[in-house]
């Protein structure tokens, strides 16, 4: 086969692999901070290290220490941009390090979540509630949601072709042009289902 | 209603429950040792502390701690009784914790998989190999297997009526009449369906 075939292969193979699957993610522990707590923090706004899958957002530069009534999660990912309001996001394994336990939310939804004390190089701060484990949820562009047949807030299956296959249910599918398509989830249960990255998952109806 | 017949309906609704449910644990990190283990480690055999829900089996009063090249895992628990052959069951998240990829095993299927190093109060040990994920896995009587029409050795896929709902696939099922029926899974998969003690799970065919 020419270069050019091959290339033309590829791209149809990509599109048939978009309709069906979901391409997964693992979150690891990590943590969302304003403006003025990554000033107290860092002394400085939020430094882009790398982007992540989403598009806009990146990983930072800056690190930072969780702080819990029963122990301790040093060098904690913080990702950017800044927001309007902090989120700490764990798993539950996490949680019994700390000594807290984490509700599972989906992100944004922190009201009665509880909250804990962050370590920067230039300062700490203590947040009043934020702290949740990220119920897992799916990302998804309006094109492939169209395909799929997906509405914006929709619950699903979501199937894992993973060593240790798993059916995870109650995943919730948000649906934004400002989103790639990605299922999320945290450490434990990429763990439980054997996720290598490059696994992919299967929206089940 | 009497005392009589509520213990009466008590009775029906387990034997009715014991019928359609499987009951869930979550196994904790353990260590399994060999008689002469044992000695090496603590200067004498295994002391019994509590029973488990496998009839013989047993938590033992000794802990001992894992070493791994990057890190260790303190006051890990001892389950008696000896075996012939010593077998340390973590999860994924410990085996990064402890710089080792343990691969997912029933119990006993230890051919290849990494070894470690043991520390107790009296003693150190490295054993060869043994360290494994445990394999999800269901323990049934032979009574409720035949009742399920399960056979031994079967894999079958185990729904959870947890918090965070979940259908495990390739969950393997032992029936021997040495067993009580238990599903077991490890504290990845427990925290990943949002398991509480007393949880049920069901086994779809």
């Amino acid at each position: 086969m020419s270069t050019a075939e091959n290339r033309e292969l590829e791209r149809l193979a990509e599109a048939v692999i978009g309709r069906i699957f979901v391409p997964l993610e693992a979150s690891g522990r990590h943590v969302h901070v304003t403006k003025e707590q990554a000033l107290a923090l860092f002394g400085h706004g939020l430094t882009p290290k790398r982007p992540l899958s989403q598009p806009g957002q990146y990983l930072a530069e800056e690190r930072v220490s969780i702080v819990g009534p029963k122990g301790r999660l040093e060098h904690v990912a913080v990702l950017g941009p800044e927001r309007r309001e902090a989120q700490v996001e764990i798993s539950v394994t996490d949680g019994r390090i700390l000594g807290i336990a984490p509700p599972v939310r989906l992100s944004g939804d922190v009201s009665g979540s509880p909250g804990i004390k962050l370590e920067g190089p230039e300062g700490s701060i203590a947040i009043p509630a934020g702290v949740i484990a990220a119920r897992r949820h799916i990302h998804m562009t309006p094109e492939d949601a169209a395909r799929m047949g997906i509405a914006d807030g929709q619950t699903v299956k979501l199937q894992t072709f993973t060593e240790r296959p798993v059916i995870f249910g109650d995943v919730s599918v948000r649906v934004s042009p400002r989103f790639a398509t990605f299922a999320h989830l945290d450490y434990d249960e990429a763990n439980a289902c054997g996720m290598q990255p490059g696994d992919l998952g299967r929206i089940l109806s």
